[in-house]
C-alpha cells in the first residue's frame, strides 16, 4: 500500500490519492506516516479528509506527531486540536515537549485551554488521567424520542454514544441508559424508567489499572468516572482501558525478568536507555554471589572432603532457582489478576507446600539413582538428594510468600520474580547442601 | 451484599431479595452463586428476572454452572438457553461433560441444535470457537429510517447493534455501518451513502489470538467473520478478544516461568495438576545439569589449579542466567505483540549486541577490581572477568536469537525464556570459564 500511495504522490495523481486515502484504515495510515520524510508526510496530510485527519493524527507514535507539528500552520494546528477527542489531546500535550505544549495551548480555543490545563492536573496513574469529556447527557424526565433526539443532534462529536449518562440539575450521576434501550423502547417511555440506577463508576483518583481492571471485569463499553461530589466529570472507554492492562502487563513481563520498565517499544528505545534499565538489576544480582564465592571456600577449607562435591551445586542452584521461578510466577499472576489476595497468604502457601513436597520427591529420586549408578556412592547420592528435597521445597515456599511479602510491605511484588528468587535461591541451595554434606559425612565417619 | 442476600433468604422475605437482586450486577452476582450451597442457589437463582438469569448463569464458572444444571428443570434449562448469547451457550456445550451436552441439545430448538453442532465444528483456536451470531443485518437500499426501524424491531436480542452489517442477497458482506452514523444522518439517507466499504474481518478459521489482537489494534467493537465466499457467518466482540489476549498472556508468563500453562485459575487447579504442569520441565532442565557435574569434574582432573576456582562458578552462571533472561523475555514479548518479526532477526541481534557489551563491561570491571582487591590476584580477576564478559555476550546473542530461532521452527518462542536460557548459561558459562582458565593458567606458567 505504502508503494502504491507514493507513486500516486510523485505523479502527482491527487484526485486518485485522495480516493485511495479515503479506503485506508487510520491505524494503517498512522503506521504509514511515521514512516515518511518530512515533506511526503505533510502532503498526503493535508489530503485527508478533516475527521480522518484528526484520527490519522492521534494514532501516530509521539515522535512522529511532533515532527508532523513541527509543519503544521497554527491553523491547522488548531484545526486538529479541534478536531480530536479530548483525551487524546490531553494525552498528546503530556507528551511533546515544552515549546510544543505552548504551541497547542496558544492555539486552542480559551475553554478548551481552561479545560486541557484542568485534565492535565490529573496524576499520571490516576483513573482521571485517562479521562475523556465527549458523552451524551440525559435528563431523566425526557421522553425516548427526546433522548434520541439529543443523541442524534450532539451524537456526531462524541467518543462513544452507545451509554448515555442520566445527570439532576447539580450534574451528580443519577443513572445511565443504553442506546440499545432506547432505540427499543416506545418513543413516549421516560428515560427515568429506563435508566439503570446502581451505576459501576471511578474516582477521578482511583489508580487506573483498578478502573481498567473493573471496565474489564464488568465487560464494560464505558464507565463514567465522578468526583467527590459524585458530579461526572469524563468517561474511560473500553480501548484506554485495554491499553492500560496491556503497558500493565507488559511492565510486569519485564520486572519479572529484572528490568526497570519502559513505555517505549523496543527498537524505538535507544541502546544506553536498554542498557540503563538492566545493569542495576545485574549488578544487584550479583551482590549475594559474592558471598557464594565466600560461602564456598569457606566450607572447602572447613573440610577439604567437600571439595569434591562442588561439582554438583550447579545443578542444586538450577533446581533451586526454577521451582522458585515457578511458584513465584504463579503467584505474582494471581495478584496481579486479583484471583490471589493477601489474606489467601496460608491458602497460597499450603498449596506450594505439596506442590513441592511432589515435584522435590520426583526430582530428588530420579536424581539419587541417577547419581548412585554413575559414581557409585550412596552417600553421595543421599547427599543430593536431600539437599534437592530441601532445596526445592524451600524454593516454592519464599516463591510464594517474598512476592507475598513484597506486597504487604507496598513493594512491586514483580521483582520478586525470576532473577530474585534465582540469586537467593542461589546462596540458600549452597548453604542447606553443605550443612547436609557435612553432617552425613560426620555420621558416616563415624559408623 | 452476601450476608444480606442469606439473610433475606432465611426469613423468606422474597419481595424485598427481589428487589435487591435487581440491584446486583450480573458479574457480582455469579461469583456469589458460585459461593453458595445448592439449594439456596435455585432459590436466588429461580427469583432473578428472566434477562438477569441469562446473564447471571453465562457468567458463572463451568463447575458451578453444571451444579446449577443439574438442578435446573428440563423447561428451566431450556428457557435459560433459549436466553442466552449464541457464543455463550457454544462456550458452555463445549465445556460441560457429556451426558450435560445431550440433555442441553435435546431441550434447545431444533434450528439452535444445529446451529451449536455447526459451530462446535470450529477449531478451538480458531476464529470461529468465538463468535456470536446476534447481529443486525441490513441491505444497501435501505434508508436510514428503515434501518432504525429494523434495528428497533430486532436489536433487542442482539448482543452488539453499535455496528451493522450490510449484506447482498447472497449474504456477502458489502460494508458496515456504525449505528452512530444512522442515528445523527437525515431519515431519508440510503445506507449505501452511509456505509464503509474496506472493512477489516476475519476468516472462520483463522488463529483467534492474531484475529484477537486485530480487533485490539484498530480499536473495533466488534469484527465480522466471513467464510471463504466471504459471507458473514458470524461476529466476534471485543470483550471475548480481550478475553483470547487476556489467556494467551497468562500462557506465556507460564510458559517463561516453565509451567505447562492451564486454562483453570491457580486454586481452582489442584495439586496433582500443578505439579504435573511443573515437573517435567523441572526434570528437563536438570538433564544438562548432568554434564556440568561431568564437565567441572573433568576439567579439575585436567587441571588441579582449577579447583579452587570453582567458588566463583555460581556468580559467572547467575550472570549469564539473568542477562540470558533479561534479552530473550524483550524478544519474546515483542515478538508476541508483533513488534519483532523475523525479518528483524539482524537488527535485534544487532541491537542485544551493543546492550550487552555496556552490560558486560560495568559487570566485568565491578566484579574484576572486587575481585582483585578481596583475594589480591590479577589473574583470578582477569580470568573472572573475562568469563564475565564472554558469557553476559553470549547470553544476550542467545536470549534474542533461542526465541527468533524457535519462532522460525513453529515452536513456541515463549518457552527459551527464563529457565531453558538459564539451563544454556549454565553449560555454557562452565566451558567459558574453564577455557579461559587454562589459556590464562598456561601462559603465566609460561611467563
Amino acid at each position: 500500500m505504502k508503494d502504491k500511495i507514493l507513486e500516486l504522490l510523485n505523479e502527482k495523481k491527487y484526485n486518485s490519492l485522495f480516493e485511495l486515502l479515503l479506503e485506508c484504515n487510520a491505524v494503517d495510515l498512522a503506521f504509514l506516516m511515521g514512516e515518511l520524510e518530512n515533506e511526503d508526510m505533510i502532503k498526503i496530510f493535508r489530503l485527508l479528509s478533516k475527521d480522518s485527519a484528526a484520527e490519522v493524527f492521534s494514532y501516530m507514535e509521539p515522535d512522529d506527531q511532533e515532527r508532523l507539528i513541527s509543519l503544521f500552520s497554527d491553523r491547522e494546528l488548531h484545526k486538529i486540536i479541534d478536531e480530536m477527542y479530548f483525551d487524546d489531546t490531553v494525552d498528546l500535550v503530556s507528551e511533546m515537549p515544552a515549546f510544543v505544549v505552548k504551541r497547542i495551548l496558544k492555539t486552542a480555543a480559551p475553554e478548551q485551554r481552561r479545560l486541557i490545563n484542568e485534565f492535565l492536573q490529573y496524576p499520571d496513574d490516576s483513573a482521571g488521567s485517562l479521562m475523556t469529556i465527549e458523552f451524551v447527557d440525559l435528563k431523566s424526565h425526557m421522553s425516548v424520542e427526546q433522548a434520541i433526539e439529543k443523541i442524534r443532534a450532539e451524537g456526531i462529536d462524541k467518543e462513544t454514544i452507545y451509554t448515555c449518562y442520566v445527570l439532576d440539575d447539580t450534574r451528580q450521576l443519577i443513572g445511565i441508559v443504553d442506546i440499545k434501550d432506547l432505540l427499543t423502547a416506545g418513543f413516549d417511555t421516560p428515560v427515568s424508567e429506563l435508566m439503570q440506577t446502581s451505576v459501576i463508576t471511578a474516582h477521578t483518583l482511583e489508580n487506573k489499572e483498578d478502573v481498567a481492571r473493573r471496565i474489564n471485569k464488568y465487560d464494560l463499553l464505558a464507565l463514567p468516572v465522578v468526583d467527590r461530589e459524585n458530579r461526572l466529570v469524563g468517561i474511560i472507554t473500553i480501548d484506554d482501558a485495554v491499553e492500560v492492562i496491556e503497558e500493565e502487563t507488559a511492565a510486569d513481563f519485564e520486572k519479572m525478568a529484572a528490568i526497570t520498565p519502559t513505555d517505549e517499544s523496543y527498537f524505538r528505545t535507544g541502546v544506553w536507555r536498554h542498557s540503563r534499565s538492566r545493569i542495576v538489576w545485574l549488578v544487584l544480582s550479583l551482590l549475594p554471589n559474592i558471598f557464594s564465592g565466600s560461602i564456598i571456600a569457606f566450607y572447602q577449607s572447613h573440610n577439604p572432603a567437600l571439595l569434591s562435591l562442588t561439582a554438583f551445586i550447579p545443578m542444586l542452584m538450577g533446581a533451586g532457582g526454577n521451582s522458585g521461578s515457578q511458584s513465584s510466577t504463579m503467584i505474582i499472576r494471581g495478584m496481579a489478576t486479583d484471583e490471589i489476595a493477601l489474606k489467601d497468604f496460608f491458602r497460597a502457601a499450603w498449596k506450594e507446600l505439596r506442590i513441592s513436597l511432589l515435584c522435590a520427591a520426583v526430582l530428588a529420586v530420579v536424581n539419587g539413582v541417577r547419581i548412585a549408578l554413575q559414581y557409585n556412592s550412596t552417600l553421595t547420592a543421599l547427599m543430593v538428594s536431600l539437599t534437592m528435597l530441601i532445596t526445592v521445597i524451600t524454593a516454592n515456599l519464599l516463591g510464594c510468600m517474598l512476592p507475598m511479602g513484597a506486597k504487604k510491605l507496598k513493594i512491586d511484588p514483580a521483582i520478586m520474580a525470576g532473577p530474585m528468587i534465582t540469586t537467593v535461591m542461589d546462596i540458600a541451595s549452597i548453604v542447606i547442601y553443605f550443612n547436609i554434606a557435612i553432617r552425613l559425612l560426620g555420621t558416616a565417619s563415624r559408623l
